[in-house]
């Protein structure tokens, strides 16, 4: 009997809609009728290898679309778990568990590197006489997920919603610092991104005309703290007031060293993060307008603030869900599917496919040619790239009591078929 | 002639429905019809000083509409300017603006200390023969207007959305939590209010049956770090995770000071937040499960974040405002325009007065009775306190182009009557 039924997993740091990929998949698997069994691997790979299989196809339908609302990866979890090309242990574990029950189908939802796994399970899992299809599902917030000339995937899932969150934060900070610019006439933002520029450069599309007093600062165009000083000065001469959205992986050197009680520079998680080091440096230099600078850090706020999330976003993630399992169905293993723009003035997109195995060996860098002439903007080519994917309208979400209904999986989970198992990387502890 | 013009201002901080008081302000005096002008102080009492007067009448209705969904201070602004007893010249020098524009009416929108500056201006203005009506409409997020006793005024405009704010933020920061739990286990939240805990406590609303692992440590309940490390350690035995909400005031001791490249404690604004602080004190002595903490400081993002404002807290804070009108048409000064619970089981609110001057001498704090046991949590008779002020429907937000369709108001201001002046307080520059 041919292995029917259909892994789902999810990697990497969540996104505002990387459930409704989940639901997509969920509801389009249920309605194609040609799987036995819909599991999620309970935080990703990690569940996978731990034989924690959640039984999605016992969850009631209304739980299912309550995906749709709910951010991040609560539902069915995701991991930072690797599986590195050493760690043969680990792989050949993954498809034991999917040979004993009887998985013939792997979705994994994640980045480059869930690309690369998951082309190398399949490769496994041939070479053993497992017939299993694999089929990439692309997410993140970073959009640093293909190549920089946009030819295997456009944009990302994710991303049109934390840069929906960025375009309305800047909107509403700029009446925050202009209406209380005399005593607070400086706003650090520090963006998520910690190599890549689209997250902050979506600040950009809160103010297309440039008419606020806005930096951005990327990861990739470093600029000495003294050189960003002047910029915030020169705006503060012209309009009383600044705004900065610096990246969380601008270098800051060693000012964003915490220093331990005896003046020793405290290694590990122990940086001050780029904004505060900013926020430290401006005040500690002073202002030439009386006042501080202050920093917002939202952290995950940006991939979980559902209310700003994108509706264009929301509905091309269901899709591309979707379509990893109609290509699923269909046996077209060894691709992602993919997300890729019409071309013309009118934004509209299609759904395909792209080998996993080109997906895994791209890197994707934000293109150097939409960093303005100042280094300390973005030009209208990424407007015009950016603003289609946040959508024209609000999401409206579900409220019981003032809380937003979030879906509640029953944890049913299929029955362990094997022997306990403690994935590689976690045995050295 | 009587002076029939009015003059509105705000001061403090911004909230998310400050702007709606403003809008109840403008929308009820121009359907009276008793006021001749309705000017906006610009940037609050500082605008006053400098005869800064922008013509709230000669607005269009249609942005004057738009303030509902308009966060922040931006559209007359705010200041934290304040009039000191000693400060005589600033006083006289606002009767004399008063005079000069034929302002019979005073309505200051803020805190305690605004309370006390109507009151003032109203008595001085009075002793120098003109009848200035001042009245005052309370505002704050931080909830700290009037007495521990909620006589004075139940609960101020703008707490109601920071509380929905937090209420949504932490349902979202669970699920990223419970999702990302292997390689994130710890998530810490910075609420602001420096001195009293009511938004942090808003924390709470988000699980009021106490199912997840969440600590809410206040500014009222000092704990040490360790005593803080050990609380997050049980939950993580217990549960895998941990999030803890920290007020910004949290007293996190010398650790929070940043020291310079020579070891030496920098003084100013440089200190390092209690989040980010109890986060390095946490990586620093390791946590008992693999993974890091990580801290989200949202900070001003959590009085403008307009899609989490609370429908309850907009509506109350229009009807405020638009009772402090009426309060002054009707020639009632000295009072703050005031929010009180009528008693019983169902949430209902009447508007009514209190003298300005009783408001000005209150000390709210948070009751310690609402403060549990543990001293890391809150009781439920904090949430049926909060609970009825978050409302039961998302604002829905008008979005041009996708960006949200804020107010624009034309910089139409009062022709200047008076030689410039500097206030006093700026002069020592």
């Amino acid at each position: 009997m041919a292995a029917r039924n259909l892994v789902v997993a999810q990697s990497g740091g969540p996104t505002p809609v990387i459930n409704n990929t989940l639901r997509g998949i969920i509801e389009t698997a249920r309605e194609l009728g040609c799987f036995d069994r819909i599991y999620g691997g309970r935080h990703g790979i990690e569940g996978v290898l731990k034989e924690e299989l959640l039984d999605l196809g016992a969850q009631s339908p209304e739980e299912v679309a309550l995906l749709r609302y709910t951010p991040a990866a609560g539902s069915i979890g995701t991991c930072r778990y690797k599986l590195r090309p050493e760690q043969q242990e680990d792989f050949q574990r993954v498809v034991d568990v999917f040979k004993a029950h009887q998985v013939g189908y792997f979705l994994y939802i994640g980045g480059n590197d869930s690309m690369d796994t998951a082309h190398k399970i399949a490769r496994l899992a041939h070479e053993q006489g497992l017939d299993l299809v694999a089929v990439g599902v692309p997410k993140t917030i970073d959009n640093d997920v293909g190549d920089s000339r946009f030819e295997l995937v456009d944009h990302t899932p994710g991303y049109g919603s934390t840069a929906k969150y960025w375009m309305h934060m800047v909107q509403f900070a700029n009446e925050e610092n202009r209406g209380s610019a005399p005593a607070d006439p400086v706003l650090v933002m520090q963006a998520m991104g910690r190599r890549i520029g689209f997250i902050p450069a979506a600040a950009r599309l809160a103010d297309p005309q440039r008419q606020w007093p806005l930096l951005i600062l990327l990861a990739e165009r470093p600029f000495q703290l003294e050189q960003v000083a002047d910029a915030v000065n020169d705006l503060l001469r012209r309009h009383g007031r600044a705004m900065v959205v610096i990246s969380e992986g601008f270098d800051v050197g060693s000012l964003g060293e915490v220093k331990d009680a005896f003046g020793h520079t405290s290694f590990g998680s122990t940086r001050v993060t780029a904004a505060q080091t900013l926020v430290n440096f401006l005040n500690q230099r002073g202002l030439p307008v009386k006042g501080a600078a202050r920093s917002n850090i939202p952290g995950t706020d940006q991939r979980h603030s559902m209310a700003y999330a994108s509706t264009v976003d929301l509905e091309e993630a269901y899709r591309v869900g979707q379509h990893a399992v109609l290509l699923a169905a269909e046996g077209q293993g060894g691709y992602m599917a993919t997300i890729l723009r019409e071309p013309g003035p009118v934004y509209r997109v299609r759904y395909d496919k792209v080998p996993l195995e080109q997906v895994a060996g791209a890197d994707r860098q934000f293109p150097v040619e939409w960093i303005a002439e100042s280094g300390m903007d973005v030009t209208d080519e990424f407007l015009r790239y950016a603003e289609p994917l946040v959508g024209e309208e609000m999401v409206s979400l579900p409220l019981v009591g003032g809380r937003v209904r979030l879906t509640r999986f029953e944890p049913v989970y299929a029955r362990k078929q094997l022997p306990d198992y403690v994935p590689q990387a976690d045995r050295k502890q």
